[in-house]
């Protein structure tokens, strides 16, 4: 990074400085590692602490933050302190990753693929018959493009991502390693005699604009139709995403989250780690679910949070949760209770 | 698809036919998305509203569906309408999917491994020493199947999967993607300073015949001897199967479930997504086990449904997690017995 | 194995016999699969029973074992049954494995890698620009090692490892197949209008020397700063490792668990299978943390041990479990109770 002054990033940020405005950063670090020459943030109260003690060159913080003591870093505030932090790290990306253009040798390239131009194809990746590999899209090494699957413009396969054949990958979307997106959907009719059969799975995924898809997540293609990732979807690592499922607009999903066949998810949802949903229910837009809930029934009303297994309204959970950890001492209420009222009994007994 | 027709459908299928003989179709698709000229099917009563509304030309059905009012499709009547329709599916797959079969180049196969004919071995896939792709098998590209290892006849191992040395997969076994047979078990001696030793695996892993297995799941090769995923087994993605682990056939297992060393699973049993089981049990024949549970103990009896951590009988539990919910009511409650026993105490006190 | 006498297993183990000096041994197995000429151990006392039935030629069990009756096989006593045997395990798989070494064609190695004297790096493998691969490392098949990374000497990683740019793995570490090393942190800035503005991940992943990660584990490399995976650490496979997070040395977590932004967990702890950790919070050495647990409070004092979701104290957690399980009893003593007190309340009414 080169050097930047309090002024030009104030400047830069439509920020106000306090303190030294010819304070000068080099190196971009987390606050709890900041060193002289570094520029850092703090919008997490919890990470407040350590304003006071600190040596970085210049903190961008909340404008509404309000200090316990005086600072030694110089500080820009401005009206968001993480955004306007992605918004320099974005900057500074741009500056130091290098497009990947071209082809690579040795690599695939079935004779019927179309791949538009500025694309790179990375050496060892596969992309099959009658695929589609748009403008600027970059398809890192050892990828695999199955047969008349679509990878959309400006999109960004890491190393290691395999597209089942029919699978149509949206613009600016971005896949890191390891992911799978297509593998059937796991449908079988059991039988008489207790064995099952395969139904074959014969629809695809879609995935739309402006998604972002972790590693090593697995997305099945739908028996019919498609499984579709709405636009501005993010997904974390290690996610499962069953056949004919439908994730809204700009919902996130973290780590690990598991989501069954055919179940119908709101835009703007958020979906914590760990968290499963059965099959063939809908949850509502704007819906919270807790981080290894287990959703057992459609959410209909949007904005609900919940939790739990099988996971019910958040606020409400958190009182069942209070007193299950004291559940000894109230069974030992009850026992007591029982005792006086034995007592009570047995002296009414003794009286008539 | 080809255009048929009713009455065609009902001779493939010995249905019978409610409605228009001659009602055509010449897709494919579910209940929900079904427009003219479509073949679609109800199964599950969760579905049956569509009846009522939907433009498909032809329905499949059960026998035994009682329709609440007039139908506009015209439908076709079956004892399993579920796997009539997988039985379509089919038909349709087999005519529409085309089985691969040479050896594309450029791919890795060590000259002292066998290749039967008919075998398909994809680009950068490469394949060790001794090793055995048998009869008809489909290597997709970008495999790795490592020395001695065993594919049987008509396997089919889609893009990026990993066979460790020595692992033996059967017949007509299918493998998704990014899924790896044979990684070491995790085992390791604590030595006296807090560190660990590692415990080396020698075994492997046997994936008998007709075993299907999804996407990114990791099956990990014994101590000593062999894990073993018996015939017809079927698992969903992003599985974990520990050493010397053993599941019995035609078990099914949802995603992202997780078996702890040397357990041993029945035949035909369920196991839900997201479950866990610890090391060192036994589970018998058909036994249920719900999603997201965690399973503490053996199971000795066949046939038990078992839910929640630590996973007990099914209905017990249900009525546990009802009470769970209204914790505080019970508790207060409680809160008003103590309160009233303590207002009688008092009378008596005084009235002595 | 060549054959063993049980005089010569004595020497090398240091142990006492107990039976024939010259009992032979010419294979291993499991206690529970061994026959006659097998060399097998007990150690965990579930296995005990297998003592007075089994076949093996010669057993090794611990010093201090117990028998209840006589057995057949040939018995080496020593300290700790478990690691002798591991020690034989490694002294057969030292002489059975082969290191590899040399460059396998074809490979894509960029002119800028270096690559060390006596490497392996197997066929279809991508080693970026300015990637450093160590002394005797062995990079199986289809890896993709990122511009910059550097591999340490003696480290392995198996077939279809990911290890994105910058980031650096230690020496003698083992990393098997399908496993994400850097993958992007999953950071968005949510914008008012509810959609994701995605925050650059600047860092990296550094994992020490010693460390083991099993198959299909993500790693996500930091925000700023470093993802740290300390020395000795054992990771088992599907496990997720957000960005910022720090594990410290010799730390084990089993299958499946996951360990969200920014968390630091201490030295010697043990993490179950399937347990999630919340962002932001710390764990002191020496913490076990059982299988599913959600952990959402920091761990301020070494020695814990704590499950369930939300987790805390695990001898109180068994006792509330405990009482779950009989919940619906609890809630009709309390009916009982209710119903005895009306009686109460009603016959002083009528006296008085």
């Amino acid at each position: 990074m080169t050097s930047i002054t309090a002024h030009q990033l104030a400047q830069l940020l439509n920020g106000r400085i306090e303190g030294n405005p010819n304070a000068t950063a080099h190196r971009i670090a987390k606050i709890e590692e900041a060193t002289e020459g570094c520029l850092s943030f703090v919008a997490n109260p919890k990470y407040e602490e350590y304003l006071y003690t600190t040596q970085a060159s210049i903190l961008i913080v909340n404008e509404t933050l309000e200090l316990q003591r005086p600072v030694q870093s110089t500080l820009i505030r401005v009206k968001d302190a993480y955004s306007a932090f992605a918004y320099l790290l974005e900057l500074y990306a741009a500056q130091s990753n290098q497009k990947r253009e071209g082809i690579e040798q040795p690599c695939f390239i079935h004779p019927d693929a179309v791949i538009e131009e500025g694309a790179y194809i990375g050496a060892f990746s596969y992309i099959g018959a009658h695929a589609h590999i748009g403008r600027g899209a970059q398809i890192y090494p050892l990828c695999y493009i199955g047969d008349r699957a679509r990878i959309g413009a400006s999109s960004l396969l890491y190393a290691g991502v395999v597209v089942y054949h029919d699978c149509e990958i949206g613009e600016r979307v971005i896949i890191h390693s390891g992911t799978v997106i297509g593998s059937d959907g796991f449908g079988f009719a059991p039988q008489d005699d207790g064995q099952y059969k395969k139904i074959p799975q014969m629809g695809k995924v879609i995935v739309e604009d402006d998604v972002e898809i972790g590693a090593n997540t697995t997305i099945d293609r739908a028996t019919m139709g498609a499984t579709i990732i709405h636009r501005g979807v993010k997904l974390d690592n290690l996610i499962q995403i069953a056949h004919n499922v439908e994730i809204g607009s700009h919902t996130a999903i973290a780590a690990q989250a598991g989501i069954s066949g055919s179940t119908k998810i709101g835009k703007y949802c958020v979906i914590g780690g760990q968290a499963g949903l059965v099959g063939h229910i809908q949850i509502a837009d704007h819906t919270r679910i807790n981080a290894q809930s287990g959703v057992t029934k459609s959410i209909q009303y949007p904005g609900a949070a919940i939790t739990g297994t099988p996971a019910f309204d958040y606020k409400s959970a958190l009182k069942s949760q209070a007193i299950f950890r004291n559940l000894p001492n109230l069974e030992k209420r009850v026992r007591e209770l029982e005792e006086t009222v034995r007592q009570l009994l047995a002296e009414k007994e003794r009286v008539s």
